[in-house]
């Protein structure tokens, strides 16, 4: 659909057709205008954004990438600019700040009202990744001592520019969270009711501090749709609701696979992405894994001799040291999702490596036993040989399978991020091992 | 916090301290609740389950894991089961009947009211994975002649029942989808005024047959908390929540980063699965991948000669093998995560050909200068042996990189999960050609 639009669009546009352009533009939804704006001719989207009705602008506004975003406030007059940075939650308002450069942010901040501007400040503050730096500071407050009528009246007038409205938090004389009460709580109540009787005081909330990923995990456990943050007064400062949990949980999850791919994870689109950022995402990563796959190099040169006068060991270092390394990722990819997903942590580590020694025993016997057959009967290989390979074989399974559930853990402990110690390192680590063991069983059972 | 209230649950139980039992779970949620209860010995189950209140039970057991469920279900006399069952939402049972075993699911149905049975196994009817076997059918459905007044007392009568009742949505005589309100829409608005005039009627809306990650992708985009589902004729038969849509994008997640890890995904926590069934997963794929590891070994082999005439090429095999793999599963990595958060399609193939070969051109010359400058200073190898060396190191990352963003693209063509091409395939096929291109550029500098 947006394909045929954006020509559509790009049509009209060069026809100056603007009333039809608008037209367009009605009938969809803020993200669909803002994917077709981000392909339009950038200097024409100043343009295209004033014939937009103003309340589908900003919808447009906070969709659109943050190169599109820079261009149209550098085209903003103040007034323009003050009526899409009204329109912008508190969240919204510092997710663009983070990503603008000086003079834009300068602009930015002296355009929104002081009161605005002191909270974008403060949740500036919180540490990156914090629970803090995501959550907004929209929701409804009310009191203990109000009736159901009264909330409603407070929650008519106040609303409107609240992120959500649906579940409205009581705080006391001091802001300190002491219960909640959800819309439909209050439409099933009678209009007489204390808030204070109704409310659920049973609350689970989290602390500015936490980690974002681990706010969101909670978020997510308990299926809520809104998470209260607190200070460590546990007075209520913000709230994280649930389509940032679903950013946070589709985020985390692409660097995960990014990192356990060897690439510096970016927040692009792949086809937006330039052919320099991409090569600048993965060119240390190669170059590092290149360098300390030298050890493997040191390894094979020292015992050069052994292999001169057994060739045929030769051609199955690429299998033994690929099944090791498949071997060590499975365990280490496991691992890192259960640490992603808050499934297991250091203080599991024993039973962790006893069940994965287990799994290791079986699957490295199951194997060995298949690849020595294979050895014998295709390869035609002489006993002693085949036996040296599957020896290997089953070593290099078993360490590979305890150093690729060790390492995640291990990151975690040291403050690493668990996804980068994965596939590449424990690969080029489980190399060098598998081929220690290899020519050291090999030179003992061939006497080379 | 979970693991001091589960140890002080044992002391109680073991004690058979059943109030002090009661007074320990009451001021929980049923989360946590079902955290306990999983950890507690499976004979204790029913009793323990009896003591808590009805509602707090119900949210606990829709928590609790498959197998703990399926112990209460047969613990539990028909009334019980009934109570249960009448406080699930028709999606929540439907995952309880897709897991129990046929004795269990009959006994369920039977003990559930003709018209939830109906809907229940309309559901299952659904693909597996469609959008329509994650819908749920609780939703508040008005008619557009409703005044604002009328539209809230349909949602306090039905209200209580619903999944949610924030997002109500219009209908006409044909059920077909016409429009939806807020409750926010309905509290600013004035009492008298009419649904059809307030709603809103640009709408966007899933297909029952449409992929439920797809599905869920579009609630994300949209930010939405709800997504109507309706049929081919547009007639609304669903939703989905944004609680279901944040298990679906773990979910999905959990099983691309076990695929691309060579791991058969299965849904359950890692401490939890057993060595058996964490061997089956993982056993397949490494047979697989060692025996096609077998055409390393053929080409090897086949060369056999002209690496014993030069034995030092012997020691950089693993180094080109895991640089070309690495270069490989950053490409295909990317491209994965890119084809699952729904950035790239088969039709975007040559731009990204184009987009990867210039990466790789970069990124294979600056890995082949490294390389080339260490190989001579510190190796101290001769110059022809090193140009032999980097030619093939840079061509190996050319193909690597082609290869990787090719497979899963084509792999989704073929209906297959991107995910499964990944790293393990791209490394087997990308060893097999680094290895002939080593051997054909060494034979042709070098004369062998």
């Amino acid at each position: 659909m947006e394909i045929n639009m954006t020509e559509k669009a790009l049509e009209l546009l060069k026809a100056k057709r603007f009333v039809d352009l608008k037209n367009l533009f009605v009938v969809l939804n803020g993200p669909d205008v803002a994917l077709i704006l981000e392909e339009m001719p950038e200097e024409s989207l100043p343009v295209l954004f004033r014939i937009l009705p103003k309340e589908l602008a900003s919808e447009a506004f906070v969709e659109m990438d943050f190169d599109s975003q820079e261009v149209l406030i550098r085209a903003f007059t103040d007034k323009e600019l003050k009526e899409v940075l009204d329109e912008l939650f508190v969240d919204d308002a510092v997710d663009l700040i983070e990503e603008m450069p000086a003079g834009v942010v300068k602009r930015i901040l002296r355009n929104t009202d002081p009161e605005t501007r002191r909270v974008i400040n403060q949740i500036l503050n919180y540490p990156e990744d914090s629970a803090g730096s995501i959550m907004t500071t929209e929701y409804v407050r009310l009191q203990k001592e109000m009736t159901v009528d009264q909330a409603f009246n407070r929650i008519r007038q106040t609303g409107a520019d609240k992120e959500t409205i649906y579940t409205c938090y009581v705080t006391d004389e001091r802001r300190v969270l002491r219960g909640l009460v959800t819309v439909r709580q209050l439409l099933l109540a009678d209009r007489e009711q204390i808030i204070g009787d109704i409310m659920e005081t049973n609350l689970i909330s989290v602390d500015t501090m936490m980690d974002k990923e681990e706010a969101v995990q909670t978020l997510s456990k308990y299926g809520f749709s809104v998470m209260p943050v607190v200070d460590k007064e546990q007075r209520l400062v913000g709230i994280i609701t649930f389509d940032d949990a679903l950013d946070v949980i589709e985020e985390e999850a692409t660097e995960d696979i990014a990192m356990m791919s060897a690439v510096t994870p970016t927040d692009k689109p792949y086809l937006k992405t330039g052919v320099i950022e991409l090569f600048r995402s993965r060119i240390v990563w190669l170059l590092v894994l290149m360098l300390s796959a030298t050890f493997t190099s040191i390894i094979l040169t020292s015992f050069e001799e052994s292999l001169a006068a057994c060739v045929v060991l030769t051609a199955y270092i690429p299998m033994l040291t690929s099944t090791g390394g498949n071997s060590g990722s499975q365990a280490s990819a496991t691992i890192i999702r259960a640490i992603s997903l808050g499934d297991v942590d250091l203080s599991d580590l024993p039973a962790i490596l006893w069940k994965e020694a287990r799994v290791a025993v079986i699957a490295g016997a199951v194997l060995a036993v298949a690849n020595f057959v294979k050895l014998l009967i295709f390869d035609k290989l002489t006993i002693p040989i085949a036996l040296v390979i599957c020896l290997t074989l089953y070593a290099t399974v078993i360490v590979a399978k305890l150093v690729g559930c060790t390492l995640p853990l291990l990151a975690k402990r040291l403050k690493l991020d668990p996804a980068v110690m994965a596939n590449p390192f424990i690969s080029t680590i489980v190399d060098a091992l598998s081929l220690v063991i290899y020519l050291t069983i090999a030179t003992a059972v061939l006497g080379l």
